[in-house]
């Protein structure tokens, strides 16, 4: 996606580490024009796969899913991080080594909203080692339900997400992939 | 807006001690043709007063900021509650009292997406005490910004939130306003 890239390449810097900042974009600050390009573009990709739900991860994964959910006209889930008060006590719970945070984090969706017999479409904002996913995928066969494709705004492909999700047998897009950080200079594929 | 109504009326529940639940279609689950509705009437509602900025907190603001944002046509923002290591060391930061976790939580905003002379709407998902949107408004006052107005989508109004917004002095809008529940009804103004 040729917005996003030049986006990228504009407004990203890398911080050093393997970290990029986007966050005058995709994840503090967004770019509503391009978010709804980038949910439009994943629906389009994911079109043939017939997905009856999209499912991520919050916080900044809810900003591309609901714009993809939109364009492909179902709803939306989002995992919390917290369980709360309006949430029935059995609940699809699993953990997942984050990132960003240095400790594990658990991902929590009520079974009221994800069913067996389910097609689900998993969107994130980044790909990076790709735990949060597979952790959103074990939630999803947790409710007898089938994940249909793994979509996502940027991938840093350095980091082996890619790899890592491969075992789950679906198609992986990746609307800008990241292939090296160098200094200051950020190389897309 | 009847459509919300018509959805509060429904899926919501009242679980007791004035918790609604909506997690169907608004905070944990989302239906996305109803939330850009929510957006569009929020937008059209809010157009005089030219926002240039959209600006909400973390996690269930996101959605309706989003939708709102996209048809203003404008940069949306939101207030983390933690820190990413992708922010300056130099933040906006604010504390507010968390309602429904009974304890306070940090609101945090880059200085880099939130300058002086922005006019700035304030979307969450639910107006009850206003702690949250009187935090929001501190963090735009200290960076010079002007507070335009505040819409949210849910108004709980015998939490008296609309009382304690007054002095701000700004338009104050809600898309549905539940007057009282009592039992299992919700009854809607």
């Amino acid at each position: 996606m040729d917005a996003l890239k030049a986006r990228i390449r504009r407004d990203g810097r890398h911080l050093g580490h393997g970290i990029l900042k986007v966050d005058g974009f995709l994840n503090h600050q967004i770019d509503p024009g391009l978010m709804n390009e980038c949910g439009r573009e994943l629906a389009r990709r994911f079109a043939p796969a017939r997905a009856t739900k999209v499912l991520t991860a919050e916080i900044s994964g809810i900003a591309p899913a609901l714009s993809t959910a939109q364009h492909i006209g179902v709803p939306v889930v989002y995992a919390r991080k917290d369980r709360p008060i309006t949430m029935p006590d059995q609940v699809l719970l699993t953990v997942a080594p984050s990132h960003t945070k240095g400790r594990t984090v658990e991902l929590i969706v009520s079974p009221e909203y994800l069913a067996a017999g389910e097609r689900v479409l998993i969107i994130d904002d980044f790909l990076a080692t790709g735990q949060t996913i597979l952790g959103l995928a074990r939630l999803a066969k947790a409710a007898g339900a089938a994940v249909i494709g793994i979509g996502v705004v940027i991938e840093k492909a350095f980091e082996g997400g890619r790899a890592a999700l491969r075992p789950l047998g679906v198609p992986v897009e990746a609307l800008a992939i990241i292939t090296e950080m160098r200094g200051e200079e950020i190389i897309l594929a």
